[in-house]
């Protein structure tokens, strides 16, 4: 579908070498310098290797080690540079959210050839890692951005997607949010990561093959069926408005698991039109702030947008849909994933979907 | 492989109606009635949906949502009861090891068929959940017990294994430990669980497919051409003894993950000898001690013990061994399961193997 690009973007190059995008709903200005936290070159090293029991790939990234980790509040790596003695990643200027290359990636495209590892099967850590910063404002959160700026963050990650599913190498694109100290946020800045990898992932390989079986066998995409069935029984129903459905799907694994889709199923962001994507921004923000809503207290979670893989087919049998793992699963308490989640990959959860889908409902926003 | 018994193991049944084994070196002696914190026969109802997007079954236990959570220092269920007003799951007397029949189970044989649920595929939460207390001494860790104690656990693990595997509806048996707060554990006396599960879980499935694979292609076991590479490379050994190995595995998810083996592979702990269990027991004693002398701290992790599938079957390619995952990726740092872990199902370390075996190994004990 032919977007048009109602947003402003900018390409910048960091003086360790490293790309900054910054986009916004205005024109883009920037003060002095694009700046970086250090002005060595970025050398990572990164190895995967085969697990023979899981059959998945472990990502090594030991160049991560010394990365920031919870830094004294007068110094934020993510807010715009104020002191060029303490540059950040970010320069002074007008422009709404900055994107850029991580400086100690898991996954970068230069990844050299390890040397071999008796023992093991193992190869470079091909991909990309990248830093969403929501706002220039580090005290807010997601969903307290106005509507038109969260439709904003909609359009970066499909516009990175994209980007980066242009690259030969890259295979799946993975946007995501984690956000809190529960869940070892280190930087409270309010910002996401977008990972992109060289295989499609063992989550999303599972999904397609199970995802294409229901195509075949029931002539409709997965998420047609399953929007059907969540309207009609509206038990799981969080919110919905013209474009967009919230809920707490019947197979949650997490107390207060929430999935939001589009109405109309799509495989990508980038097949959304431009309203569909205001419509689908408008429920995340409402979503997540009845997460906050809900105990009165800032709700840690983790939040992945699910594409289809970037290799270039339609994929009309993909789902797109954010899933949202709130780390609560009551009032100060915490959801741990222990012996029979990690072990087994079986999870269980305490509470019934339609239970707690109601509890999300009737939050006073 | 036929077995001496070299232990005594007595059942009892609680007033609400469960199961209690005793386990010891010596002659088993209980004063007194066998107690419960409360008398109401357990009526849970557990059930198990379907995961369309990542084929897997959901378990869903709403009934647990009232257990215990961090009681005062005071009340310990896991201690023998001394105060008849108090009552706890256990009894005074002479005994090593306890089992009993969790009263907040996650998966019970008794499971009724749920109601259908519009939406989702459900079935009764069919399985078992055991609590295994390791020493009556709250205040110990499993390492600090004597390696007969330990060695005893061993036995305590194969003989329910072999008892849960013998029920027609239970395919598959997981004994595990969570240990510390980091990892969500509400009761500190030192205790483990065995979850019984109506199905091979997915991580098992995987493994089993895998496996297979190996001992059609190679002609042995995967676990003896593991074996033999670790030796022969010897980099990353933790520690071994005549009959078990200690290593971090090539391909650790985890920082300072640890696997052991038995020397001989072996399918489960039930193909052990009474001195191949003992060996497999002071090495497990000595791994879990090199945890905790590591940073000088109690070091918060999982532990799952991994064995074929209880379907009749021998299981010549499965590698039967225990995985340790330590929580800790530094001093004072935890590991997460963020974005990439959660959403892709792809583990990112910040340490190589090789690198962190040394350190478990170097350790002074």
């Amino acid at each position: 579908m032919t977007q048009t690009t109602p947003y402003q973007r900018a390409e910048f190059r960091k003086p360790d070498g490293r790309f900054l995008w910054l986009y916004s709903r205005r024109p883009i200005a920037v003060q002095g310098p694009v700046p970086s936290p250090g002005n060595e070159p970025v050398r990572a090293t990164p190895q995967q290797r085969w697990h023979p029991l899981r059959g998945e790939w472990v990502i090594y990234a030991a160049h991560r080690q010394d990365r920031t980790f919870l830094p004294p509040a007068e110094y934020n790596p993510l807010a715009p540079t104020h002191d060029p003695e303490h540059p950040t990643e970010l320069p002074q200027g007008d422009y709404d959210i900055a994107v850029f290359q991580n400086r100690f990636p898991s996954l970068t495209l230069a990844a050299p050839e390890p040397d071999p590892v008796p023992g093991t099967v193992n190869r470079p850590g091909t991909g990309e890692c990248e830093v969403v910063v929501f706002t220039q404002d580090a005290g807010t959160s997601l969903h307290q951005l106005p509507v038109e700026h969260v439709k904003l963050l909609v359009d970066v990650w499909a516009d990175r997607t994209s980007a980066l599913g242009e690259q030969d190498k890259i295979q799946y694109v993975l946007p995501f949010e984690n956000r809190g100290v529960e869940v070892g946020v280190t930087l409270h800045h309010p910002h996401g990561q977008i990972y992109a990898y060289d295989h499609v992932p063992p989550v999303q390989t599972r999904a397609l093959e199970l995802a294409g079986a229901h195509l075949a066998e029931h002539g409709e995409p997965w998420a047609a069926t399953f929007l059907r069935e969540e309207l009609e029984s509206g038990q799981r129903l969080v919110s919905r408005n013209e474009g967009a459905v919230a809920v707490v799907p019947p197979f949650a694994r997490y107390t207060y698991e929430t999935w939001l889709l589009p109405a109309r199923p799509a495989a990508r962001l980038s097949d959304l039109s431009d309203a569909e994507r205001l419509h689908f921004a408008a429920l995340l923000k409402e979503t997540l702030a009845r997460l906050d809503a809900l105990f009165g207290v800032r709700m840690p979670y983790l939040m992945t947008v699910h594409q289809a893989p970037t290799d270039g087919q339609a994929h009309e049998e993909w789902p797109l849909h954010i899933e949202i793992y709130p780390a609560l699963r009551a009032k100060g308490k915490l959801k741990y994933l222990a012996g029979t989640e990690q072990g087994a990959g079986l999870f269980a959860n305490d509470s019934l979907p339609e239970v707690k889908a109601k509890e999300l409902r009737e939050v006073t926003l």
